[in-house]
């Protein structure tokens, strides 16, 4: 087992109708409150109306559309600004990931007399954030329980994944409702990103029961309930338990002592959707099964044969490749099931910008370092590419 | 799914050597630090040595000679007027669980001016607490992660849970080659004592599949882990992950969004070592499959069948019956096969005061209430601490 350090300061405050609670947790940071949210679904979805309801008493200020992959020379750099000029007091985004997301590079940046994006690509330690609270309302990206952020600047193709321990939300809302209503893609396509959160911690060289278990358990309860809320958006306790495995998974508990492995799906698809300004969950889906069938050899597979009996109930009897190899057809084979378009030309990528890709990819994301699970030179990028077409 | 809340501000450090770190973690705290440690087998272990040169520089006082089922009027007491008369800063304990436990409710007394009693019975609110590090040496029950602690009032036969945001320790090392030179019997008492944290949540009236896994996978881990130290001693790893999920056991995220289920074999276990000084986890493991066997029904099958299937891996092609009893004596022969005696008479305890003790647990631990997942009478708890004779 590998030593570590584990600390998630966050309080999550969960189930249906907790935003009641909101003033009270605001009330103990203070009273000018920058509030973020994206494109206005939350209008639609009259959340904005119960917020600001809520928020009297509070002086709000708003930056509102956010984008999804959240940049950086409009959303962080306007919403430090109006953190500066308002001096704001705690952060309050109100939506998915990429809100969340980027506000906590804002929540960084308002503290920081320099240039933001030092921050975030670590040329310059986080010394201070904001007090960040979220009422997050799409289960994905774990943000909500998690220290990170990934934010894209657009003119130079980049997405940078910045994580400080500053970056923890003091408090996330979790109210599985709000996913009531998400379009079965968006449904999807968060599983998929949480799915792959795990993935990203299973494949690693230093293994051990308990965290294999709980992983197994996350991915096992994705697969099974977001089956049921495609058929049945309403069904809260799906809901609920899909929210409560993505808000796990990109935490770290559920890896505790075992190795890390790098995250080289999460490092190929940035650079497609930093390229491409694709959805991240669908990107990782089809990177997913190409990956692991690169992969695959006398090293790995061990893994992939617990992967295929724990996970996906492949007869344990069967020959190991065998079990192997069916456990990444059926990975495949579940990403479709669920809607999920699982070529790269499906999502508008074409065999164009791949070299220019892969080598963006291996001079930025470090893929071929001994801490990766499985090192990916530039050709091997460009081979998973290629499969992924 | 219910609602909850859930937020643990601990750091754990985690590994073999953390504690180096030591003086760092307690110098961001203060100078002046309270020691607290059991009967000397941290002097035998040199632990003593390595954790008095770390604290060149500080200021100690120390505390020692704190008893298993640590007690009020002794060892709580004196590190009380101890912290008030040296003005102490942070309690830093080293030890099991029980030096543990006793610290937290030190360091909570200490900023109190009435009678720490009213603190633990809960009669008044625990507004404060000095900040509590600790130095755990035996994978048990998980104090060094949880808000909780446990105190004996002898003179009363009183044995009280007591639990409060505020005894959270601020940090914990745990390096897993101290449990190397543990005694047989109290490594195994100590994964007893893990197996019955998890087992008081998973049988509960709200499971959900993730948290269900979670738990799953730490009894499956404990019960493999523990058989192969059993036999080697200075297995790290096997050490290393008995440790892991005895910190988390008790700590409430394998179990997020289920129900409560009142924790009844505590209720009953409290009594035993409240009237007769046994080991917390010998006595719990003693009670678990009479509980078992007695709360077992039509409504409590479904619970029994699962854990008996996922935990102790019988076929589940079984009538639903017949596994859930087979799970039963499952339990029975696995704690029998780590070798804890396994009925109350090899620990000293007889016929004599059970009527008694039956009486002193109803009239407390308010077992029959319908937060309980299976209540239980005056009546059921004799019943229970008869078949375990």
């Amino acid at each position: 087992m590998q030593n570590f350090e584990y600390n998630t300061p966050t309080k999550l405050i969960y189930g249906e109708g907790v935003i009641t609670k909101l003033p009270e947790v605001l009330g103990g940071i203070g009273k000018r409150v920058l509030l973020t949210y994206g494109g206005g679904s939350i209008k639609k979805s009259g959340l904005y109306a119960r917020v600001t309801e809520l928020l009297k008493g509070f002086e709000v200020t708003e930056l509102s559309g956010i984008e999804p992959n959240p940049k950086y020379s409009t959303s962080v750099l306007e919403g430090v600004r109006l953190c500066k000029e308002k001096n704001i007091q705690a952060v309050l985004a109100v939506g998915g990931g990429s809100v969340l997301d980027c506000s906590k590079a804002i929540a960084a940046g308002a503290l920081y007399d320099g240039e933001p994006w030092d921050l975030i690509i670590g040329k310059v330690p986080t010394e201070a954030a904001l007090p960040i609270v979220d009422i997050i309302t799409m289960a994905a990206t774990g943000s909500e329980y998690d220290p990170g952020c990934v934010i894209s600047r657009t003119e130079t193709n980049d997405k940078v994944g910045y994580m400080d321990q500053h970056l923890y939300p003091v408090a996330s809302f979790v109210d599985p409702t709000y996913t009531f209503t998400l379009p079965n893609r968006q449904t999807a396509a968060g599983v998929a990103d949480a799915m792959n959160h795990i993935f990203e911690q299973y494949f690693n060289a230093d293994p051990n029961d308990f965290a294999d278990g709980m992983m197994e358990a996350g991915l096992r309860s994705l697969m099974k309930n977001v089956k049921i809320v495609l058929e049945a958006p309403g069904n809260y306790d799906a809901r609920a338990e899909i929210f409560l495995v993505s808000s796990l998974a990109c935490n770290g508990i559920l890896s505790l002592g075992e190795k890390g492995s790098g995250w080289p799906m999460h490092g190929i698809e940035h650079a497609l959707s930093a390229y491409y300004d694709i959805t991240h969950g669908i990107g990782l889906a089809i990177i997913t099964p190409r990956w692991m069938a690169h992969i695959l050899n006398e090293q790995t597979l061990g893994r992939f044969v617990r992967y295929g009996v724990n996970v996906m109930d492949i007869d344990p009897k069967l020959p190991r490749h065998t079990i192997a190899k069916q456990a990444i057809a059926d990975t495949y084979a579940f990403f479709e099931s669920i809607g999920i378009p699982m070529h790269l030309k499906d999502v508008g990528i074409d065999e164009s910008r791949i070299i220019e890709m892969a080598k963006h990819i291996a001079e930025n994301e470090g893929l071929d370092g001994r801490h990766v699970y499985a090192p990916l030179t530039e050709a091997d990028i460009l081979t998973i590419l290629r499969n992924s077409l």
